[in-house]
């Protein structure tokens, strides 16, 4: 089979990509930050909600937005998601984090830097110019809102390049199924979980960042053991680290330092 | 083989889910430890002895259990086991016990984040309602009593997607067949070993935990020695770090903390 | 097919070097950093300025140039690009920046040693003597300007050694036009990536770097994107960490460490 | 092949178990060591000497015993080998070697938890009941003395799980053909060589641990050379890293503590 | 062609042993080093230059020798290496940098433990008892001088054992033709690179050190390239991290300390 495959088979897809991206990982080192006296807590937790209020505004730039969870077990305590319009958004944003006290109380854990993308593999849309309504959909997906609901899954992968089953080295058309079926299944979550898929081949390194949003943690777990069967899952697939977390609003990092994870209520602002 | 597979036949098995279970393995600083003085020690130790109390009987949510121990090796030191109704249950737990002093004296080596599962593959569980006796049974088995044993095992695994070997490209008949025989395996050690497996699929980085629950830390080789020649082991299991330990009662984690193992009475509590 | 190959076929194609380089990945040390005085964190800055502007010019050595990216994500802050004549050029402008206040605030994290590789591939350039013009076209790719542009981004790779695909047993010819042909998709972005091979088999740990620039990041994505689908890539490719950074300008530092990222002007110096 | 494995081909072998093992490897941290006054390393080492004289005759078990060494290159300084009769004397001795003093200057850097299993591959150790003297060589390879000899090596070692080459679905009897031989090398170097294995399924991260004792370390490598081209290691065996240590008495930790390693004489004890 | 595998055919080579070799990779820590006093840093640097110049002549053992080299890049910034006849020798030669108050700024960050070792692939080389002056050359390669030259590079390396190329299954006649061609290509490089093989199979990670010698870094790259194009490379070489230093002399470390890589002329010295 790969002595049929020319370059015009498998050649890429077109992409369109949107906002940039930064998943930013952090452990609290909850001993240092339990020896500040109360007064520093709460100087740095006003400068820290402050900061995270302008953050979910994007107000360090012309458009886009910012969320922040509180992740489950030991590969890290916070996650932040920064959708800015460039590069250099994120680096400054980052930046930014470093020069709050909050910031002296974690620790770099991970982080993953990628941009939103749309893939031109799905038959519904083609290269054409769209229609208005279908530009406003378009606009929609790459520079999103970031979903009001509670919990975030975020995980990046790639596609195998084995000696035998190899993504890159099949047929256009033989891809285009399979993201199809394997969109499928993500559309019988519709209502359910929301997905956002960023690119970064060439800007971190997995090949994809998918972030996952939804209600209840559960069908992110439906959902991802679902897809694994599909064949673009099941023999393409390669998974990097999950990180699963519960979203806190800008105001809720003070219960957070505190002990307290907040409840579902005020959290959900967006 | 491939070719046969069809989206019908390779479907994901229906899954039920239970309890959250949190798995958090911690490193004691000796060091620093011992730099305290005992009265320090002391407040510490009775502290943490009521929050371990407190979270065994799930003081803080409407159900579940907690269970501590003691691990051998440089691994870790402590492994906590925590099951909660929800994710959030989770991270509130361990929220919770960094806001402790002993907390300060461990160092978070590693964690797994899962909920309980119960895979519908087993024939003597069709998808039709269970008479009331079996209901209960299930949800003995998706909210269950941690076993009142004195050693505990834990590890992640998945199943392999190789280019030969895939288990997620199998026919849902086959996968049947070696699960059914795999599960044989584990009732040969019924009253020995106590199995409980979560789901991490979308939540962790393996697809699965193993906790396995005995009275004589012998049977978890036994058992999982003869899994391995198992075919849905031998072809198709790929194993992460294990951990084993021994349990330790809250009030336990006094006698440990001072530098000796507590014996076998006051920790067959549950 | 293994078979067939003789010594004679899968002979190493001629390599002509350049400079040497070495890529320095740095995280900074942002709690230590804030915690020095006003007036030390000044010198400090001076003296890095004056420091990255001597190496930017390669005042350390007959010829060469550096230059500075503040990267995106947790895998580092700060990228250096040193070019020199010598091994020990690289070494000495290392060693100079650890004596450096700076210096103190930084982890090394990652770094890439190597140097600027021609391979004999490609049929425009035969083994003949060239005439001048092209003699001075070679020298310009073999001790380059470092690009004027904003963004850069720094990749290791290897070519596989499968025991189906693998490179190193592929006859010459077969490797020359699969070589073409990835040169020709890099062509394709003439004028928007410039791109800089250093090899580094005996040197380092990966087969060889890459090194883009160019003054919008997303053609990073592209062409790399673009690229994974050409059969040297496809098969052969194994890729490491990406690091994608914005450019500093010497002066850039001091904005930079006070928390802000500059703008697109002052650092388009070269 | 893998078609005709039947499960009662593939069965694991029956094991016998003796001893538990713990390997506890430990870096030293010189620096902090170094800081401590005469008088306050005198104390530490008097301490840790007893420890390691107590912990050599199992002072504090029914039975066993342990050994000490000096190993080579950065990946320990120290290995302490410890047989005991349970699990929970392992951890017990773990938690007591926290306790002292000279603990505070070691870093855990690797451990290894495993327990000595006898397998019934071999022809000469049919099921039945032994006669006396058998029974009695048993026990002694169960329950055995660490040889009085100077140097030690050990590492962790699995059996391969392949897409082709898969120990685990050999049929029973091949299994014992490729044991019979791999023992008939060790075999050649009786006098020179003596191998303890401990089996770690389920207990922790390979699935068995090799230790070698010896009077020369080159017979290690000329053992461990030779069995790499036996097709039960050439195919089957994965191996971990390698951890080579000289002897020290309790007595001698004085010695290499201020920086001397003890000569043959005083450390061939046992 | 594995069936084709007997025991006799794909026997271990005879190899023959000389000196131990360690390889220590140290990273400075330079904050701590500059925070000493001028008195201080010229102690610590007496103390090391003597200590170094005592490790060169080997004045702690029989017979031997050291040198030393810069490294670039982070993976360490001073290599060790030390050739000694006992594996004693060099857990002493260890212990004793330890002793010095350099050493307290240095972090052991790699170090490979092994033996030089010499094959009996080499047709050359046969089993019968050699001539006066072929003694002679054994000798000098089997305790070698360490060339006077200012470069080295290190790496680890192993020979693969997949599923289809395995070296360790290959008949004895193969390998002796694969290691009698890779040999030729080092010849090539006679008066330009110098090498020397240790084997290290049971004493540490991988099957064998490389270290290589000259007067210019480039011919690390060329011959290191070009044997990956040969067959015992291309399909059976498994290669581990590089290190690629400049030589120091014993007095060198002063100059290094401050800044400054000595020239050429001080370090030639052996």
């Amino acid at each position: 089979m790969r002595d049929e495959v020319t370059p015009a088979v498998s050649a890429a897809p077109q992409t369109i990509e949107g906002w940039y991206a930064l998943h930013d990982m952090r452990r609290i080192d909850w001993r240092a930050w339990k020896r500040l006296d109360e007064a520093e807590r709460r100087a740095a937790l006003q400068e820290a909600a402050g900061f995270l209020a302008r953050c979910e505004r994007a107000a360090d730039a012309p458009e886009g937005g910012s969320a922040f969870y509180a992740v489950a077990g030991h590969k890290a305590d916070l996650m932040f998601l920064h959708l800015r319009p460039s590069l250099d958004h994120l680096v400054q944003v980052e930046l930014a984090f470093h020069q709050t006290r909050l910031a002296d109380f974690t620790e770099r854990v991970s982080s993953y830097t990628s941009v939103i993308e749309l893939s031109r593999y799905n038959p519904e849309e083609p290269g054409e110019a769209p229609p208005p309504e279908r530009e406003a959909a378009l606009v929609r997906r790459l520079k999103p809102a970031i979903p009001a609901v509670r919990y975030a899954c975020f995980y990046p992968m790639s596609k195998k390049r084995g000696e035998i089953d190899n993504w890159y080295t099949l047929p256009m058309e033989k891809r285009r199924e399979l993201m199809y079926s394997h969109g499928m299944i993500g559309r019988g979550y519709k209502g359910q979980v929301t997905q956002m898929v960023t690119g970064s081949v060439g800007l971190d390194d997995w090949e994809w960042g998918v972030t996952l949003f939804a209600d209840d943690p559960l069908p992110f777990k439906k959902l991802v053991y679902e897809m694994r069967f599909d064949e673009a899952s099941a023999k393409y697939g390669l998974f990097g680290p999950f990180w699963v977390g519960v979203r806190l609003s800008p105001a809720g990092i003070e219960e957070y330092m505190a002990g307290r994870l907040p409840g579902r209520e005020p959290t959900a602002t967006a």
